[in-house]
């Protein structure tokens, strides 16, 4: 377990490296503003050796790579895997980058022609951290599991015997960007209210007729029944109820299930709230760990068989 | 009938105008770049005193206007009528402004404490022009009727033996507006396809998990089943598909019910489509015409009892 690599979580906005051991456990970790939507095209392998490996002190170490930097936008597009995608066959399937010196890996993204009612569907890096997360207890590699990844594009995958057989997306967070930044519902100074967020979650119902459901966040403030500064946790309650409420039948998952929340914690601590506000019990995991965990996971198979 | 009067339109983004005799024919018509959203605080009677009345050569007749103009962000915060809110209550409530020379009224708006579990919600202008549609012709005046105003915010009304008893807004537009401009959906160029508009009629089901739903419109295109440039009028599919699902079960209206649609043209066809896509009848009228019918019928009363 000496042997060392750079794993890197890298996607749209952000570009998260660590030097980890085979075990997954971190020795290093920094943060580059290199999203994929910031690099011109082309550019990635020139950045990557210019800016990423010397800062990591990383020159002669292998590196594994997940998510939007296996995009047409990123440094190759490597081709999707299809579901139902076994763990297995995905880490054997990692794209070798056609590069001099150590060799460096990208982990396909996942493709699914249909989520029980709701696809097709893409995904880039949640696999990564949604392997992570089975990875590192066998009880989650046998039987189902409904992992939520929140985010600007939230992903739900159903795990089955640890292979993601469906999965969807719910574009939850960018619409809250959308509502809070650009639309009628905008307000001046929000301040963080939990009984806001707790009236939202009620007002999203069974999740359906959402667009009428949001005009609440405005008719509330001017009929003088909810502060303005309360309007951002009522809208955040408000869309992740709805999700929540809707996503998990998508996914033929029975009311009530147990849901593993893996992600940013702030923002899983909200999934929380909301699923158990459902029926739902929710285990929270932290994303960071998960994403390294599934890389590491897969940096041994590819040295096995390298 | 040979008495004038100015009838004014007077929303967030224009201003409408017309010189109408009291039966509701126009004379005159304009529009105006003075939305209540451009207006300082306080210049509404300014601006009407200076612009609107001289270009209208309208100086000696009274004056009757509905929509934002009656908000807090317009001339004068006119209170809203509560719901259920008959016809005949409503033009008896016209707020006088207090101008020198001839009358200048202002329409109220309308409240709903809640609209069959999806209240509170408001509205300001629509409601002359769903009455407006009523007033066209007896047989609208008696029994049941659902009309739906699309629109930024759509508004669907059920009106009960001539008065508005429920009602609710849908952001729709809005989110369609958002959606095209600033997200992760939009597309460098769109054109028009009546074939992508019912793909998403078809992609919005019974218009629950609307977050999830609107993501197709990406990864149709990134999985390579649909053109970018279909994206828009799949957007609007779904979106306008999802509303029609959910919406006249909101307002305890049974599938297959004739539904009026009153407004813009162009929208109220799409409208249409959807609505016929989900069984219903859908009767379309002319949102300019209402209002104006709206206003006189209004004015006749107000004219009545001065």
């Amino acid at each position: 377990m000496a042997e060392r690599f750079l794993a890197l979580d890298w996607g749209t906005t952000n570009l998260r490296a660590w030097v980890a051991d085979a075990a997954g456990r971190p020795l290093e970790r920094r943060d580059f503003a290199l999203g994929v939507a910031s690099l011109a095209p082309g550019e990635a392998a020139a950045r990557f050796a210019e800016q990423v490996r010397p800062a990591m002190q990383a020159q002669a170490l292998p590196v594994l790579m997940c998510g939007m930097i296996g995009s047409a936008l990123g440094w190759q597009a490597v081709p999707y895997a299809d579901c139902p995608a076994p763990y297995a066959a995905l880490a054997g399937a990692l794209c070798r980058v056609d590069v001099a010196g150590p060799p460096v890996w990208i982990v396909p993204g996942l493709r699914t022609s249909r989520a029980d009612g709701c696809g097709p569907d893409v995904m880039r890096g949640e696999e990564t951290q949604i392997f992570g997360w089975a990875m590192a207890d066998p009880a989650r590699q046998r039987g189902t599991h409904l992992v939520c990844h929140p985010g600007t594009h939230a992903k739900w995958a159903r795990l089955v015997d640890n292979r993601i057989d469906a999965f969807v997306t719910a574009m939850t967070g960018e619409l809250f960007a959308l509502l809070r930044t650009h639309s009628a519902l905008k307000v001046a100074s929000a301040i963080p209210s939990d009984s806001a967020f707790a009236a939202g979650l009620a007002a999203a119902g069974d999740g359906g007729a959402l667009a009428s459901r949001l005009f609440t966040a405005r008719s509330r403030v001017v009929g003088g029944t909810m502060p303005a500064q309360d309007v951002e946790s009522y809208l955040s309650g408000l869309l992740i109820g709805a999700e929540v409420a809707a996503t998990p039948a998508l996914l033929g998952v029975a009311a009530g299930a147990d849901i593993a929340v893996v992600g940013d914690p702030a923002l899983c601590a909200l999934y929380g709230r909301a699923l158990a506000w459902h029926g739902h019990g929710a285990s929270l995991f932290d994303g960071e760990a998960a994403v390294l965990a599934g890389l590491a996971a897969m940096f041994r198979q590819a040295r096995a068989v390298r």
